[in-house]
């Protein structure tokens, strides 16, 4: 039982001051966290309380998909991470120490290196695979702008759990056995979200699915289909090819003397004012972005060229997530001195291609289109350039912007954009690791096969934010029953033996298994405890107050507002049975 | 249920060339830990589970005496330590690291200053108090030498509860409480153990005690009396003084030409020698050892005496404790350069008082008593040098070593050493922190009261390891039931249908809320799952074996060695009973 009176809690009436989101501010406001450092938290007594009921839920679905649970260092010595490459991969995103011995170390943002390496030590048989392990831990990221909270801490609390199989099909089983459980994971803890396609990050690797909590303050963007499922990263959209076109046909390339076309649209009205007989749209032209990437740790940029539809900028993140993990940056003046072939402003895809320059377009642009683009000349542009006839990129590259109003990449309605904040992460990883580290397993044809593996994450501190910021209303947090850091707030208010029947009701209820907060603070008003009660956010308050000398309680519910008078007599048994009927839906999800 | 036919779990035949100590051999053989860096461990599976439990007994103790249980981060600012003084005073033995921004950080080796702090943000009256708070939480110290496995890690697991009161007899009942805890579970995790008087190390305060396991591989020496429950580790020995003798009528002090009395013993052949008509012996000497001091972070050193009686050597770490937290080193020859009236050799008490360097004794050197000892001139000495006389110390030290055969302090007995691994410590902090921190609390009367605090360890990690250290024979763990993976470990051998039926004796048992860990292996012989079994060390051991065919199985006792055939009916009522009865046992102590 937990006592008011006694109780490590002091609750504030007034946002703090660095606050901007709900669960931050009513997070502070009803005690549950404190700063300690920016983007550092501690975890008061009834923080820790639900923090745990999140921990609970996910180590219960964990545990029935075969998961074992571990637990691995945060120190992390250096070599396991030059193993990999993520020792310079990571920059300064890392928190990094040296021991007395001067030996580096990193304190752990994620742990593949440390659970490959540990799996190599002890499996050596195929018969020993697949195995799921998963440890609840601190992690910590040097985060440049720690802000909202727990929600971007730089020390914060994870579950991350790592797959080992034999082949792909085997990855594709436990990636979806993990996701399976993170959808009854975030069933039970009563979210709302979306599964949306992602790139992988710093990860590697393959497929990857982010869960997004629907949430007005969600710093992730992501898009959602108006006549489908569909979700996704606004990284991870794939852009629908059009059909090829005929080439046989098609008007000559002819080179056009444009002068006083700085712009995309200035461009179209000098083609759309030729007296050509045809009228263009800034769809027409094609776009030759200029940029510069080189692989992590390698000296030499390389220089390439992104073209895309003119109506559409380039989205460097788009562009950064598909040549990850490369570096991107936009050519300076010294690139262009040092290649004289680019004609800054009218760059076709020729000058690219002829001095073999890597020339990567939109999905679009597929064989048989025509563009008006860059003639490689000050001043000139060409018209009627066909793909596939006049030129021939290197590839495709998902870099144009998305827009609401896109066609969605399944087929089925258009794209429209979300918020949400990334709650959990599901990835392929495939064989990076694996590799690495050559974690190999002997067949039953004694041949060595190489391991292939999943890693799979969940915040736990984040995802005490996100259900606050869900679940709240201009009073305080309104907690889903199964986080909540009590069932049940009972509280005594009023000058006779109110309190000492609140405290003899809480003690029955307990008896029951019913976990109870109490209010038994003496000269404390009824409005500051109810003022209390309703910002703590425990789903069900029952009240002993001045009704209580002719037998009647007060039950509210928190998420509702709902206030039912009922007898002292029996009340026990209401509330208990109330509470369980509650617990059996919350053990599985809806 | 735990199936080792799927447990991420491979136990080792061979002890790793590392381990010295039974636990490290047990604990890496039975696949409990792996290293991951020096001093740094991974949890396997059933080593997770070993920690929790050891962990869920704390939580217990600790509720019971009302502690509330809160989360702090393990990254802590510098600024919370140079309040306290401690960012200097910790030296080599933390790891620091800098963030992006370049500002300072300690990875947490205890947390006295954070609660300090927190206590002071939340609370403000004397209503509020007293308070106990505690954690579960990792630690880092950067050892000098790692070793022992988990025994004297650099990252490792610990209890940490720290207490605040109004005034002294508050800080002692809230001691008391935590000393009456830490007891509880000791014993409830069957552990041997002494409460030996301690001195407080870089904490600061007053009143301490370790609890020390008894282990002939504990690197603690602590002393203990043959007549008396009496422990204490050497630092905190205090020498009982003699009374002091009357001054009146002794010879007067007498200076001697002593050539070629370069040590104790043939200064005492000297003067035994010397037809004086009387006899001395080492303990009738004055020893003046020479050393210097400062604060932490002090520049000046400051010159001072210690003298002891000639038969003891000065124990350096009994000197340094009682210096604490001052710097302590012996002379150079620089400082004796420094101070030309030390003759170095045969210094004597006046050279030191007489230049007014501070000069302190031990507490055998009462008034009256008679010394020979330096005369503060080459090769001479004083002899019948009385103390109070011809000269009077600054005060008392303990700086000689403590021996077998000395009196115990409390009069009862007399002292042996024995060696034990610390696992829990206690200290009455005193104000050190709510100092430095001015954590007040405004008192009935409305003036603010200066908190006073206690800190409170148990190292949770090194716990497990300890009940190792005193619970193992040669073929491996035996673990006391409240620390065990299980509590019955089915195992089924053979080629009928045993595996079968051993699975289902492990549901039926674990649906009687047995924990069961079960040998479903197929394919591994008899020998190699008993030899499994007695190295993991489940108390229980129910063999599903050869037997099985005329309805037989057999209980083994991990512990005793006792086996016993039993029917396979009724087999389950009966394990459960035998679980039920230990576990209502350990669910107090004895």
């Amino acid at each position: 039982m937990l006592r008011m009176s006694t109780l490590f809690l002091r609750t504030l009436r007034e946002d703090p001051a660095d606050a901007e989101v709900p669960s931050h501010k009513l997070m502070v406001r009803g005690g549950y966290v404190r700063r300690a450092a920016p983007g550092v938290y501690s975890w008061m007594p009834l923080g820790k309380i639900v923090l745990e009921n999140v921990a609970a839920v996910i180590r219960e679905e964990m545990g029935r998909i075969g998961g074992q649970e571990v637990l691995l260092p945060a120190l992390l010595p250096r070599e396991y991470y030059e193993t990999s490459g993520r020792w310079t991969e990571y920059g300064d995103s890392v928190f990094r120490l040296q021991d007395r011995k001067g030996a580096d170390y990193m304190l752990g943002p994620t742990h593949e290196e440390l659970f490959t390496s540990l799996v190599k030590g002890e499996y050596t048989s195929y018969k020993d695979f697949p195995v799921i392990l998963y440890q609840i831990q601190e992690k910590f990221r040097d985060e440049a702008r720690p802000r909202a909270g727990v929600l971007r801490g730089r020390e914060f609390h994870m579950k991350d759990a790592y797959s080992f199989d034999l082949d792909d099909d085997g990855l594709q089983r436990s990636y979806d056995l993990h996701r399976d459980a993170y959808m009854r994971i975030f069933d039970r803890l009563r979210l709302r979200y979306a599964v949306v396609s992602a790139t992988s990050g710093a990860m590697g690797g393959s497929a990857s699915e982010e869960f997004l909590a629907e949430a007005p303050t969600g710093e992730d963007t992501f898009v959602r289909s108006t006549g489908s499922g569909y979700a996704a990263n606004v990284e991870a959209v794939r852009t629908p090819a059009p059909p090829a076109l005929p080439v046989e046909g098609r008007p000559e390339a002819q080179v056009h003397h444009t002068p006083d076309t700085p712009t995309i649209e200035t461009l179209v009205d000098f083609f759309n004012a030729a007296g050509l007989g045809r009228t263009f749209t800034a769809a027409d032209t094609l776009k030759n972005v200029l940029v510069k990437t080189r692989p992590p740790g390698a000296d030499e940029w390389e220089v390439m060229g992104i073209g895309v539809p003119g109506d559409r900028e380039v989205d460097m993140k788009r562009l950064e997530a598909a040549l990850e993990p490369a570096e991107v940056a936009l050519l300076e003046e010294a690139d262009f001195a040092a290649n004289p072939f680019l004609v800054k402003g009218y760059v076709g895809p020729n000058a690219l291609i002829g001095n073999k320059l890597r020339y990567l377009v939109d999905p679009r642009v597929v064989e048989g289109t025509a563009w008006i683009t860059g003639a490689d000349k000050t001043d000139h542009h060409v018209m009627d350039l066909v793909c596939g006839r006049d030129f021939t990129p290197d590839g495709t590259v998902e870099a144009a912007e998305v827009r609401e109003g896109d066609p969605s990449p399944d087929g089925r309605g258009t794209l429209y954009t979300a918020r949400g904040l990334e709650i959990g992460h599901i990835f392929q990883l495939g064989r990076k690791y694996t590799d690495a580290f050559e974690l190999d397993a002997l067949g039953a044809d004694g041949k060595p096969r190489r391991i292939t593996m999943g890693s799979y994450g969940i915040g736990v501190s984040r995802v005490v934010a996100a259900v606050i910021e869900q679940s709240h209303d201009d009073k305080g947090i309104v907690w889903p029953r199964v986080v909540a850091p009590a069932d049940v707030h009972v509280v005594g208010t009023g000058k006779g033996e109110q309190i000492d029947v609140a405290l003899r009701i809480a003690g029955e209820l307990e008896a029951r298994g019913v976990r109870v907060l109490v209010d038994d603070r003496k000269g404390v008003s009824p409005g500051v405890k109810f003022t209390d009660s309703e910002l703590l956010g425990v789903p069900t308050c029952l009240i002993v107050g001045k009704g209580l000398d002719e037998g009647r309680l007060e039950l509210r519910d928190r998420r509702s507002g709902e206030r039912e008078e009922i007898g002292l007599d029996g009340a026990v048994d209401r509330v208990a049975e109330l509470v369980t009927a509650d617990a059996a839906a919350d053990a599985t999800a809806d």
